[in-house]
């Protein structure tokens, strides 16, 4: 089957139109319409080859929303029209200890929505920027929301997981009071999902632009992380940070505001290093610096019903498949709140 | 009461005999004639004021072993005679969350058993480089080993604690595979209390000449860090990393080696920080880099009577005061099995 989509053919080039081909549905595959897909900073690095081992033609996108259009003989959890997500992860080795807790975001051998390896053509998985896609049922999620929400749905499949799962991780609700460090894709997603499962929470931002936003959001204080006084005001206060900046930066001043026994996790992963962290810091009040990247089948479906019985969305301003090298360079300058989500039915066009 | 000491003026100086004071016991203090006192890394580095803040006289020590000899009105927990023990804490503000849990090392007002605050003369407490010490009975310690094990029991007081706090925290136990890095004081005693408690212990060391020590303190396996093929046979597999190293090193390299959701705690910390770590290492399995410091009061009883039951002592060389120039000089190259304990008789020569 071939359909249409868009993606870049080298790194140095701007995305454009291309023709690619699904494979027919096997025996526990669902091919699923795409209505709308996210456009994730990742999206951006591995398409300009900005990480080791870009394979090209790349078509990228992994928050990908839309409905059934055809199932394999053995499916039987999803149907034609029914309302679905595909995430970061479309195959696993499915009988490792990762893959058997449910956490396939961890298995050695998981293979991303796109630049993972396949026996389709063209040896390499191609994401969301595109009309149509085939996955293993094990990793089709069921989407709740009313149809009307549905594009604002698409970026939890990588930015709701990313920031939804460590919450969980390390036990974060009521009586809790929690950091979010940045306010953007990841950000503005961790505020909400914080917020709704009853933290106190507080934003940590470099722009004192962004403090109404933050409280719009759902922060119950919002910290400018230049200002040394604010900072000082949550010193050993905090049970947990959730860090979602990529940028280098400096980490002490947040291990500061750790109580004893808290951690910070880490979504993103710097280009560069971060300043190495003094190990006073961590050894002084049994602190922890962790990290956690995306998260499990189970608990993307648990998110997503979280989502849906909240009423929680991202915040999304939709483009056209042609505006997305646009898009990009808006990204680049932190220009969007706070997520761009493509209106796939303009593949079409 | 006037009783001998040994100490530094400044901090360019060699250590000295002294005369120094302490108080007469109040209604909850112990009074104890101090047997044996180990000599740690840190007393090196108060002493020479190699940390901010050193005041002198500097009287070092904080591996404390002795009987008391007087005993305050209010006492009913100890009496004259018995074999007790102090490590590093001789006070903390004893009503904060920290002290209601029994962390004490974890209170902000902790006071150390040298160059810490008091209303004692000369304005800092001073450690167990001397004939005698008072204590709070709080932060006193009880010795249920053999008495002729005592001098090797010393250690346990810091070196003990230090790292079988973490042990206990992080779970380790029957069924786990624990590294400890480096075999020195605390890892000598690390190795040792995993072993004790039922865990797989893989001791990592820089150097081949430490191997067999290594298997005679416990550990079931050796690995010597720089051999690349010795160090990728334990990719992915440890539960948990106990690091003594204090000395700036590659921590990459032992990320590597944890499992999934894996912790690696630093129990030393370097004067100049450890290369950065790559947070893809702690993305990738949501592994964690952690600190610990000592232990509270509590959990130090439950390390003796731990080491007690186990026959579990220090590996010791045991000194006369007036060598302690010459054992700093041979710690510092490492030339140590594995601690130093002051015969504190020797001090009355």
């Amino acid at each position: 089957m071939i359909v249409k989509a868009y993606g870049a053919h080298t790194a140095d080039k701007p995305l454009e139109s291309l023709d690619i081909t699904r494979r027919v549905p096997g025996a526990h595959d669902v091919q699923i319409d795409i209505a709308f897909c996210g456009v994730c900073h990742s999206d951006i690095h591995q398409v300009r080859s900005e990480w080791a081992g870009t394979l090209y033609p790349c078509v990228p996108g992994h928050e990908i929303v839309g409905r059934v259009s055809a199932v394999g003989a053995h499916v039987s959890t999803f149907k034609s029209g029914d309302l679905v997500g595909i995430g970061c992860i479309v195959d696993s080795c499915q009988h490792c200890a990762d893959c058997n807790e449910g956490l396939e975001n961890y298995c050695d051998h998981m293979v991303g929505t796109y630049n993972g390896p396949t026996a389709d053509a063209p040896g390499h998985t191609l994401g969301g920027y595109s009309q149509q896609v085939v996955v293993h049922e094990r990793y089709v999620l069921r989407v709740r929301h009313p149809e009307e929400q549905l594009a604002a749905v698409a970026p939890l499949l990588c930015a709701g997981i990313t920031t939804y799962s460590p919450l969980r991780h390390w036990n974060v609700g009521a009586g809790h009071k929690v950091g979010v460090v940045g306010i953007g894709g990841l950000g503005h997603m961790g505020i909400k999902l914080a917020h709704a499962m009853g933290a106190h929470v507080v934003a940590f931002t470099t722009s004192e632009s962004k403090r109404e936003d933050a409280k719009a959001l759902g922060a119950d204080e919002v910290v400018v992380s230049r200002n040394a006084r604010e900072m000082a005001a949550h010193s050993k206060s905090l049970d947990f940070i959730l860090n979602t900046v990529a940028a280098p930066h400096e980490l002490d001043a947040f291990f500061a505001l750790l109580k004893r026994d808290g951690t910070m996790t880490l979504v993103g992963a710097p280009a560069t290093p971060h300043p190495s962290p003094n190990v006073f810091n961590l050894i002084m009040k049994r602190r922890s610096l962790s990290g956690s990247m995306i998260g499990g089948i189970p608990e993307t479906q648990e998110m997503l019903d979280f989502c849906a019985e909240h009423g929680i969305v991202a915040d999304i301003e939709m483009i056209r498949a042609d505006e997305i090298n646009q898009a990009y360079e808006r990204m680049l300058k932190g220009n969007v709140k706070y997520r761009f989500v493509i209106d796939n039915a303009s593949l079409a066009l």
